[in-house]
């Protein structure tokens, strides 16, 4: 088993890390930037290693300092968390040849997982549907015309090089696709100086659907259910809950075993999420797949009972798993929101700072998983997630009244600090989401209806 | 349903209750004495009322000043908490007289519980075992040697009066028997202007272990199974746990179903907990019967998924259960240690203060129900409980790595301010207490132990 594990990581991530390992009795090392120095992660990790300056390439993306850092402490494995070198192929490399337990898949599998195409192509051989579109990219406006009637309107433009909504447009039909097709690859090219697109049916009224697996390395994979990540602005996923209301216990079964079927034919290991999209007909198509634990992971703990850094860090270590299928048993509905230290009235610009005042909701089946703590000051340089609410209930509706009154709770003060606690308070209250028929386009359409009703 | 209710408490339970209400869509009026002016469960409430100065005499055990308050703001409901008021039978009278809703049983039969020798006669009526003793006073030694004898040592000796743990000796065999009954009796009346003693069996090797019950007012009634309450200093319980190591699942049915029987046969209604004592064999023995919703409900919540102060609240409301026994689950295993201001190393002596800094632990699996907050003071007028920590695993030594983890996240600074937290982590890593086999003698003797390590 693993003795001692660096976090390569930051952030409320870092922190949920360390306390799966403390659980463990694998001792914790801790990296930090110059702008961490007084960060949570730090102090609930065992030992701590400065490993550069603010700036992310400096030190959380700093390859050789984080393996030094490794090497000093005498740290036998590495847990990336989410973001920064977790999808890294080079990282997990050079970790292997360090003799570093990777928490992650094979860096073999990592680099395959770089081309989404490929990755596409290859689920396609696994059986799984996709939704029709190019896998090459569509050079000429006339050929994108014609593709584009054969997959049939709407189609979506997408940039190769775009990826978390950017570099994206959705087109009605026909008579609209010349200007969007040359809009999309000027903009592509600007922003990614890649201006090759690629084209796909857009699915109307889609859901967000993943399905959460884990994988041993002696061939055994199961599938943890989904989570609805429908609730997402600009594709930044605002709210994420299990189970989904647009799936039955068929459905879910399916496309459980389409997930374990797709991950198990390019020899993952770790969890893993593979993404859906599923329309209205109940008809679901693979997006990609996620090599690392996902931001929304505490969603499949709350239902499941199961623990899923732990069972990543057992995996990684080479341990079978210790469940098969039919062991993995949901009940509830568990609801997460994202607090952000981010404007919603200015277009969810950072507001970073200092909590002078933090005051986490707590209480009943109320989990928060914060980076933070009273007194800390928010860096500008990373992501401005600040903690993540989670709340259970036995039905969904018991959730969303314990979320709810959690928010409600949620006391935050300090300089420049605004949350998006309010936000998702008016989501949760929102007729659409309550009766749980919203689409993954529930947030422009919410915010639009605010901005009509005078918000500006 | 209720739509305003009036919270007859403070602290951590008071907060709890809020939270309750709130997620049932109730208005919540908090009251307070003038030491907590500024408390937890104040800033929680929409409205809130000062019902008298510090000493609990005159504020929260003021029946005319709460009943006023409640007339005040309009609620049409109370609920009593744990200690305070919650078991006295004329504050449920006059809450009835008044037209407002008492969150517990009928005043008729809270009653009957004050006598608790009436008690037992009345469960041994419904079939429960007692230990063996005395129903009536033992009014001479001599009287007190020949029943002892027919008892069978060991002995206990049991001022009339007392109660958690006080006025209470232990007698190992018949020559120790006249000197201890004189010394129990002198100080029975010097504590509670009342020598009266009971003696009872002294079960060897026992456990504590209590059944939760919940009852509506349709005579619908079912348990949520145990807790092991066993780890207490003075009789005040310290770590409770579910399920309890010492029962098995016919065990635990049968306790489940004479805890049942025992409250049916008096018309309980409400949440209520059935005390027993089992011994090393498994017999078990009845001792009372606790009327109130208990510092320890969060155990059972967190094995069962069922919210005990909804549901008390529910069927004081009137509505029927919403479950039948077979539709309680029991899912893994869960622990509640109490953080209380305390010195362990001065006896547990209250160490009240002002929390400089208060940072509960948090993450998967833990739960803190708090009475305060970063700043608030610590009032020496009250209970010393800071926040019950409760964590939850799919088995036992998970659930006590996760506690064990909890605690030691556990910041809390402040000039005066001392917790139990320490002890707590040198409780869950005893072997005795990890295996499983502590008694209801665990901390004395372990306190003992540590004495004799030279800790004074």
């Amino acid at each position: 088993m693993i003795r001692r594990m660096l976090v390569a990581n930051r952030g409320e991530i870092a922190v949920r890390v360390a306390r799966a390992c403390r659980e463990l009795g694998i001792e914790v090392v801790a990296v930090y930037s110059t702008a961490d120095r007084e960060a949570r992660h730090v102090a609930v990790a065992d030992t701590a290693v400065c490993v550069g300056s603010a700036a992310p390439k400096d030190s959380y993306l700093n390859i050789p300092n984080l393996i030094e850092a490794a090497r000093q402490t005498g740290a036998d494995a590495v847990h990336p968390g989410y973001g920064f070198l977790s999808e890294d192929p080079d990282f997990a490399e050079v970790c292997a040849a360090e003799g570093l337990t990777f928490v992650g898949p094979p860096p073999g599998v990592m680099a395959e997982l770089g081309d989404k195409a490929a990755v596409k192509a290859l689920m396609a051989k696994a059986g799984l549907p996709l939704l029709p579109g190019t896998d090459t990219p569509v050079d000429t406006v006339e050929d994108g015309e014609r593709v584009a009637a054969g997959i049939g309107y709407p189609v979506i433009i997408k940039a190769a090089a775009g990826g978390g909504g950017r570099g994206m447009t959705v087109v009605a039909d026909s008579r609209e696709f010349r200007s969007a097709y040359l809009a999309t690859r000027t903009a592509a090219h600007a922003v990614f100086r890649d201006s090759a697109v690629y084209l796909e049916r857009f699915l109307v009224g889609a859901r967000h659907v993943e399905i959460q697996v884990l994988c041993d390395q002696h061939g055994h994979a199961v599938h943890l259910g989904e989570r609805d990540c429908s609730v997402q602005r600009r594709h930044q996923k605002l709210v994420e809950e299990a189970p989904s209301t647009r799936l039955d216990d068929r459905l879910r079964a399916e496309m459980g075993q389409a997930a374990v079927r797709g991950v198990r034919s390019i020899g993952y290991t770790g969890v893993g999420t593979m993404e859906f999209l599923v329309g209205e007909d109940g008809r679901y198509y693979f997006l990609e797949l996620n090599a690392r634990i996902q931001v929304e992971h505490p969603v499949t703990e709350a239902v499941t009972g199961i623990d899923l850094v732990v069972e990543q860090i057992r995996v990684a270590a080479g341990e079978p798993l210790r469940l098969a299928q039919d062991d993995v048993r949901f009940a509830g509905a568990a609801i997460e929101c994202r607090i952000n230290a981010e404007d919603p009235d200015r277009s969810f610009a950072p507001a970073p700072g200092v909590l002078d005042r933090w005051e986490p909701p707590a209480g009943p089946w109320i989990r928060v998983d914060a980076g933070y703590r009273t007194g800390d000051r928010v860096p500008p340089h990373y992501d401005s997630l600040l903690a993540k609410v989670i709340a259970w209930g036995p039905e969904r509706p018991v959730a969303l009244a314990r979320m709810d009154r959690a928010l409600a709770e949620l006391d935050v003060h300090g300089e420049g600090i605004r949350t998006t606690a309010g936000f998702h308070r008016a989501v949760l209250n929102h007729p659409a989401f309550r009766a749980g028929e919203h689409t993954i386009h529930f947030v422009d359409e919410f915010l639009n209806e605010e901005k009509g009703d005078g918000q500006s």
